[in-house]
């Protein structure tokens, strides 16, 4: 091994090709200068890539970087053929980055068999955060209850936090917003008990889009697979937590907006019982289902935060505390779910060692249509009027979401909204007291290079599954108990209204391994 | 080249041994599995470190990191002694780092030859910044300035910013501090141009350092050279403009705390003179000297920052515009300055093609020493209330510079003061109508390993160097003009009172070649 700055042949052109056609975004040729095969590798912040063709989509999907020129380079030659190049680049602007890549001479052609890339410095993640602080709201850091002391919280950008706009997602509604001159008192609750506000997350549009692909701030980082979009609407929280930015996620779920990311990024997540939670300094987008919610890396921070959210003992609603060991199995919930994550559900589910009761709940398809057509209707009476009168300003799922919601007519509200009440009554009969335990969605978080129709037909099988608790009103954890293709899928509960303290240290208990045998009835 | 987890003999015992080293923070392990000289390379997103004293040494000042597991490696077999190491670690609380590592083997010991890591992502780096936002706050969207339009800048934690509280670089000082219901005047100039504040950035505490090494928030990275410190008091905007992620810095300079940083890293900045922009809702620390200033990548957006806040046209005061072309120099402080920067400076005065003039200034300890003791007894006037009533709340050094503020006597302060107006009267006849130029300090930024006491003699030679424009209340320019040792030293070109604006076009007209005789008169 030399060290130095002395090229074998044909390598400095190689070098100098590739740094050419990364300044004008040419894929093909980049392309050309990795080497073909499952065994190159390129990482950087986002994580590994492994494969030819998992980097050329990554780098088909990025659209070219900042231009750079190389300030220093550092060659290791390690045989006649292996080169290992350090380089040092300067961006136009400001920064410099670090490219360390293994090249490799094969039938004369140099080419890239493994490169480690840190980019140019920026200041913050801002598909992730809008605005973040150390901290941007301290805790109380007195008082009687300290239950969620040093918890950093990352607030979806839908609740008021004082001195500071909702944007909700989107950089023209942001620009109007008024100051909010109180915290919400889902936000002022944390603080009392001693958390701290590190910032406000990014939200889909209007929290109305599952995917977290927010078409101004970006696609979030899924924190458990970078190869995977993060899901949303509560999409900021759930990456802030997974990538240990911070502690739990304050969001929302209307029809599974943090029950998804939870799901796709291995976290444990809540949506609470429909009006437990204040909803006040909270933008609403279907008044009929919103409600409020928490993800976190453990149980015991979520439970944290549902302890000091609902601080009444809960568990009486629907005669009693949550059942027993048994859990409640709905197959058509199974049939909505991709093969691969039944199978995971049933081993999980097989090992958890307690009893199985299956349950009949309504049309799924019913649900989710009912759901829909009310949530449309109501999202477009709150927020119509604004996406009429600045047209061009929201991404395209939603502002095509939005325009469907406007066709809605109030034939169509009057006849789904009169079936909510009945649909209501059957799914909280299905479930009783117990709890009812599904996968949360349909299977892992799509790949962030899925296309717009693919995205959307996984929101549409996703509905039919987090509908349940949505039509219900009933408070549902996801816990983070299943692995399928080697990325994370919940575990769903779903208990009786009233039940959330109850239900997540039910979530919590099953993930410990039990045998029937000891288990209490 | 072998792709696989197949280990050669001994290299998964020394990878092994190597995370175990890390986890307990045993630099003595870790510098031994690293291969000594010159030729071991050790980058992140700091920049990269060349040789393994340089490596050891920032390992030494680092102090451990996150707990981590490895979650998968990659080896590339590259020839029997050679093998690249590519390993994913999650970060115990979340988040995935990835480092590649060049192992060898060297009379039967595996060493690490080259590492690139990528570290656990954080929010942001918050040595760089308090809060920061995309953006904190929009500028004016409309109006008929639109000068700094898509600038984003990065305010020094000591100024006003509506809806936060000024932090002084002091944790508990920002935790009691009462939050702003305005922009300070300098803040919203900016804003009113256009400019969008990007965040609040750090400051050494109370802005009373010139370091950079604020003992709660660390020291903030040298865009420049990553092995040195970056400057301050003025540090966060420094380093954000430096590393791209803001384009204007909004900051103080007292007795030096603009020029440093700028000279450190390679900015250009601005003093103004003493009171010719508004110090209203910037927090004081010595009202005789405190200015106002910024910082820029370029002398176009310095400019066009000055402009914004000196809208008359200036360079009327002491007789008219700037001086032509000839440049004033002062014997007294080249030898302040350290023997290869004065080179540097000679190299470039002789290469800039201007006429020459000496100028005699006064005594430069009785200039620095006057500065002090007037600097010291209205800061302790200013701070020293809140400073007794906090005990252990500052960093040492600040500490130790208060309670020596403390020390000043009545009598000490009237004979300094007395001093004051016959010393700038002195500074300002010497320079008349014209511009003196000097390097902006002695030499380049210490290294980020330095002492306490080096950064401190620092310090003292820098403050004879720095008092002249302090206690001239005159306008100073830095430029990155010079390189010493490989790292920025900055010119300064300070003029008379009132000539700001004349002053940045006159040292960004400097930096371009001339011929004596085609130079206007």
């Amino acid at each position: 091994m030399t060290g130095g700055t002395s090229w074998p042949e044909g390598l400095e052109a190689a070098f100098t090709a590739y740094e050419d056609a990364l300044a004008r975004d040419d894929t093909a040729v980049l392309d050309a200068l990795f080497e073909p095969g499952e065994g190159t590798l390129r990482g950087d912040d986002a994580g590994l890539l492994r494969g030819h063709d998992a980097i050329s989509a990554f780098r088909s999907a990025r659209g070219g970087i900042a231009r750079r020129t190389i300030e220093s380079v550092e060659l290791r030659t390690l045989t006649d053929d292996t080169v290992l190049v350090v380089g040092v680049s300067a961006f136009d602007g400001g920064g410099r980055g670090l490219q360390t890549q293994l090249w490799r001479r094969t039938e004369g052609d140099w080419r890239i068999a493994v490169a480690h890339v840190t980019g140019r410095p920026k200041a913050f993640d801002r598909s992730v955060w809008r605005v973040v602080g150390d901290p941007l709201v301290h805790g109380r850091s007195t008082g009687a209850d300290r239950s969620l002391a040093r918890i950093r919280v990352a607030v979806k950008d839908l609740f008021d936090v004082a001195g500071q706009v909702v944007g909700a997602g989107n950089p023209e509604r942001e620009r109007s917003a008024p100051v909010a001159t109180a915290h919400a008192p889902a936000v002022q609750a944390l603080l009392d008990a001693g958390a701290d506000v590190t910032g406000i997350a990014r939200t889909d549009e209007f929290a109305y889009s599952l995917a977290g692909r927010n078409a101004h701030s970006g696609t979030t980082p899924n924190g458990a697979d970078p190869t995977r979009i993060g899901g949303g609407s509560t999409s900021g929280p759930a990456s802030a937590v997974a990538l240990g930015q911070a502690d739990l996620g304050l969001g929302t779920d209307t029809a599974g907006s943090l029950r998804v990311p939870a799901s796709y990024q291995g976290l444990w997540g809540i949506r609470t019982t429909h009006g437990a939670v204040s909803r006040q300094g909270l933008l609403p987008l279907a008044q009929s289902f919103d409600t409020v919610g928490w993800l976190a890396r453990t149980p015991d921070v979520l439970a944290a935060a549902v302890a000091v959210a609902l601080p009444e003992a809960d568990g009486t609603v629907d005669g009693g505390t949550v059942d027993g060991g048994t859990l409640l199995v709905a197959d058509a919930l199974l049939d909505a779910a991709e093969p691969a994550t039944v199978r995971a559900f049933d081993v999980w589910l097989e090992a958890s060692g307690r009893d199985v009761r299956r349950v009949v709940l309504p049309d799924l398809d019913d649900l989710a249509e009912t759901l829909r057509v009310v949530q449309a209707a109501e999202a477009w009476r709150n927020h119509g009027t604004w996406v009429t009168a600045h047209p061009g300003a929201l991404g395209a799922d939603v502002a095509e979401r939005f325009a469907l919601a406007a066709t809605v007519t109030p034939d169509d509200e009057a006849a789904a909204r009169a079936r909510l009440p009945e649909l209501r009554r059957r799914i909280r009969e299905a479930i009783g007291g117990g709890v009812l335990c599904l996968p949360t969605v349909p299977g892992p978080a799509p790949s962030r290079t899925a296309t717009g129709p693919d995205v959307l037909a996984t929101r549409r099988a996703t509905l039919r599954m987090t509908a349940v608790a949505g039509v219900g009103g009933l408070p549902a954890v996801s816990a983070p108990l299943l692995r399928v293709d080697g990325a994370p899928v919940g575990v769903c509960f779903v208990g009786a209204a009233g039940t959330d303290r109850a239900l997540v240290a039910r979530a919590a208990a099953t993930t410990r391994p039990t045998h029937s045998s000891h288990q209490p009835r």
